[in-house]
């Protein structure tokens, strides 16, 4: 963790500006996870009305968009057709995913981004500040600095919807 | 308007962190204003239940954020009790806010947000990134970044929220 939640701000093991992105990236992080805590099966499951997505859904999508950047910026490739098919439902979210992401506990949820995530911060750790400046190989209108806040930045407009479902669950029996 | 509004990296005006900063917050609003381009003054005053709020006063919930982290890092000082009163509507949401934040036109929310952006903009261009590290006086335990990066972070949370609520609004008549 860097040394404390509330500052963005260069951080040991990682170059300056990439230390500066971890830490937005961790503080994302910490407010999913509190956005989700203590939340049961069903209430991860729990689709408020028939466009909705479920919360778990959500959690699914924001470890897939996490998985996907990976490999667009340290593999410098886009998703092979196997990624696609095992992470399309979550990155697209929808019926499918309505249909197909259900039944799991918090705990499988959070160890699918808690795994995914330490992928992130050895990737950017072993990385400088120019790299982050590059352009994205397969996407070259974007640089990787943007693609990662771009990752934080799907994640935090995810949690606003999590928020916003969390409050309208039907109460618990 | 930075080089890209697809790249964060160092830009012409401000010191390096900085602009890394700008390029996030523009990115921020510029999602923000096209979640919300064309919307009527019924669409901005619905409430989609008893509990929401309506998307006219999340733009000025924007706002009035934004201009309390101006006064708190380029002011080093809390509220005034008449910007208290001036802004804590939209600062708070919720039922005052339901209740006063409504029949104003889009552009009214839209000029309000552009005027807001250009002191924040003056205010940044004219700093460096030694101030951007700085502990927030009036609230130590966060830096000046920190601040910075939660104004995005709380406007792309209700974003998120906007894009949620605008799909859901009744058809047009």
């Amino acid at each position: 963790m860097p040394p404390s939640p509330l500052r963005i701000e260069p951080i040991p093991g990682y170059s300056p500006a990439i230390g500066r992105l971890v830490c937005m990236l961790m503080y994302a992080r910490s407010t999913t996870l509190a956005a989700v805590e203590g939340m049961t099966i069903e209430e991860l499951d729990h689709v408020h009305d028939s466009g909705s997505n479920s919360i778990g859904a959500l959690l699914a999508h924001i470890a897939a968009v996490e998985r996907s950047y990976q490999v667009m910026t340290f593999e410098d490739r886009g998703l092979s057709a196997e990624e696609s098919t095992r992470w399309s439902v979550a990155l697209k979210l929808g019926a499918e995913a309505r249909r197909l992401l259900r039944g799991h506990p918090l705990d499988r949820y959070l160890d699918d981004l808690r795994t995914v995530r330490e992928v992130t911060l050895q990737g950017l750790g072993a990385r400088n500040d120019e790299w982050l400046d590059r352009s994205v190989t397969i996407a070259p209108k974007i640089n990787i600095h943007w693609a990662w806040f771009h990752a934080a930045e799907d994640e935090i407009n995810h949690r606003g919807q999590i928020r916003w479902l969390r409050k309208r669950l039907p109460a618990r029996p």
